[in-house]
């Protein structure tokens, strides 16, 4: 059923009060996962929201944000992210990076010690709305094996980049290096629904679309083999080698809740104005996407999409039509609401 | 046949030099030519060493660099090429990077106005020597079509990355962002090889095995489709419109020989001592190497590598037993040397 934000936002900001989290810090988190089910991101919607809890009920993830700067040397800094959510960390870090590069002309962050942030973009675009250029990157839990591996070593890590123009929207990549998120094997599986092939991996090694083989013991293929699988592992030394944290198997996963994750940033903010006028970038940037937008089109194509356009697009037409959540979904966010002895989410099938 | 790595060298100087580049300016290109080939990156070997020189005679390629300093703003800075050799201008851009880094922790240098550079990994690679993580972005002419398209839009943008451990080699990623390197259709072609599906398409944007259909007015696919087309949008965004230069179709192909080509770079150098302790880090790195390296192998499968050791443990091993090149390039190299009148590379078939 359509929800309308405004709604998803307090359904979801009750709950996390409820365990602890102050207002502010509550608001950071729940506009992440709402912003992506706006955006068909349900992979990081609010799907998530039962797991984020179950992990701060456990001490897992800190209910009260406590970040402690532990490096700072002129336009780079080191970031203990001490366990906080990783929304409220990654908020914290990029509005740092933004703060360098305003000084500096390019600001770098690493965090450790943080959490699962939600949807990359949306940090990326703190900068963009800044005329600067935004560069997110993560690590997570080991879902991949390395070209001819049989074994998780790296991280689905994702990478984001988001710029201005003077179109409509900012250009916004957000992508994952498996072949896809490990949220659409979580939501095809809640779905019921198979995977296409090249998505993931049995436990040994086989290529596999049945999701249920993926999440038990099985692997996330790289995006395109060993491009994705270098550019994961590049991922991982730049977060977690250079911010101090953990690496590879050392981070468990989201889903277990004996152990802290400890999931590593790197935030990058470059002030367009330190290299060219702004109004120029984003005229230039608007005449490449232009350039796309007006491409000669492949036979049965009616539109090209820029990086973001879709789901930028979207969001704007779900903030007035409502924000469609699905029935597995609802349910398991009225179970939570009750377990929370908040009111729920919506009545289903209404 | 193989030649020794110095017999190249000095045969790539000597063409160079014949032309008018200086002394030190013909090292650093042949260098990295030269390199290549040890690397077995044929496609940007010196099969490229015709093509460099007859730019330069056409007047569009400087023989004798000068290159401007157009901004610099604290980490920040602007370099205009001038059209200057790409290796040469990719050189002194790095090494700026490198010294910003060492100041203000990250540094990022901007680049228009440049060429063809050759292998990107060369120039993350000297960050890393130095303690550095290295970052290398660069646009080349438009290649490929956006998905769905089937025009021409965008480059198969390099993306290069290093970062030292203290195993025997430093981290190295260097990739194209299409599913293969032009050069590698290029070498194809020149030795009348087929490609496998997926690599290109024909004029009509129709998927194609045969290398020629790709250069006569096809494309090359980005990598894994929307993911790669992003990126390599996202690169274009980050090093031509962030430095003010030509973008997309103002490009002009490397094989146009009435036009120059004005490509742009961004090279970003993170300096680790300014995050964390350089040996904790290669440490750590290195540990997260030998995760990969002994990573549970799939049937069939006797080594994973990690990205870059393919590349440098042929180069140290051609290094001492010679550098293959074949026939048709040392056929092509000499009849170059005939046109110079400098002395030939070596008898073919000896």
């Amino acid at each position: 059923m359509e929800i309308h934000r405004s709604k998803l936002m307090e359904f979801a900001n009750r709950c996390l009060i409820a365990v602890g989290v102050p207002e502010q810090e509550a608001s950071i988190i729940s506009n992440s996962l709402v912003e992506a089910d706006a955006r068909g991101i349900h992979s990081h919607g609010l799907m998530r929201l039962p797991i984020y809890i179950q992990r701060m009920e456990k001490g897992l993830i800190r209910r009260e944000a406590k970040m402690v700067v532990e490096q700072e040397n002129r336009a780079a800094v080191v970031l203990d992210g001490n366990h906080s959510a990783g929304q409220v960390v990654a908020t914290y870090a990029m509005n740092r990076a933004i703060a360098k590069a305003e000084e500096y002309g390019i600001g770098a962050v690493a965090v450790k010690n943080s959490n699962h942030f939600g949807v990359a973009a949306h940090y990326a675009m703190m900068a963009s709305h800044k005329d600067m250029i935004g560069i997110v990157m993560s690590n997570t839990a080991p879902l991949m094996p390395p070209v001819g591996g049989a074994e998780k070593i790296i991280g689905n890590n994702p990478f984001a980049m988001a710029a201005p123009t003077d179109h409509k929207y900012p250009l916004v990549l957000d992508m994952a290096l498996s072949q896809v998120a490990f949220g659409k094997i979580l939501y095809a599986k809640s779905k019921g629904l198979s995977i296409p092939e090249g998505w993931g991996a049995d436990k040994n090694g086989n290529g596999t679309t049945d999701p249920r083989a993926v999440l038990e013991g099985g692997f996330l293929l790289p995006l395109g083999g060993p491009k994705g699988f270098g550019l994961a592992l590049m991922i991982e030394v730049v977060t977690a080698v250079l911010a101090g944290g953990a690496i590879s198997k050392m981070i468990p996963s989201m889903y277990d809740l004996t152990q802290k994750q400890s999931i590593s940033h790197l935030m990058v903010a470059i002030r367009i104005a330190s290299f060219t006028e702004p109004d120029r970038f984003k005229q230039m940037a608007s005449v490449l996407s232009s350039y796309v937008k007006e491409a000669k089109k492949a036979s049965g194509i009616d539109e090209i999409y820029l990086p973001g356009e879709i789901e930028l697009s979207l969001e704007e037409k779900r903030n007035e039509s409502g924000i469609p959540i699905s029935d597995n979904v609802i349910a398991e966010l009225n179970r939570l609401a009750e377990t929370l002895q908040v009111p729920i989410l919506a009545s289903n099938h209404s």
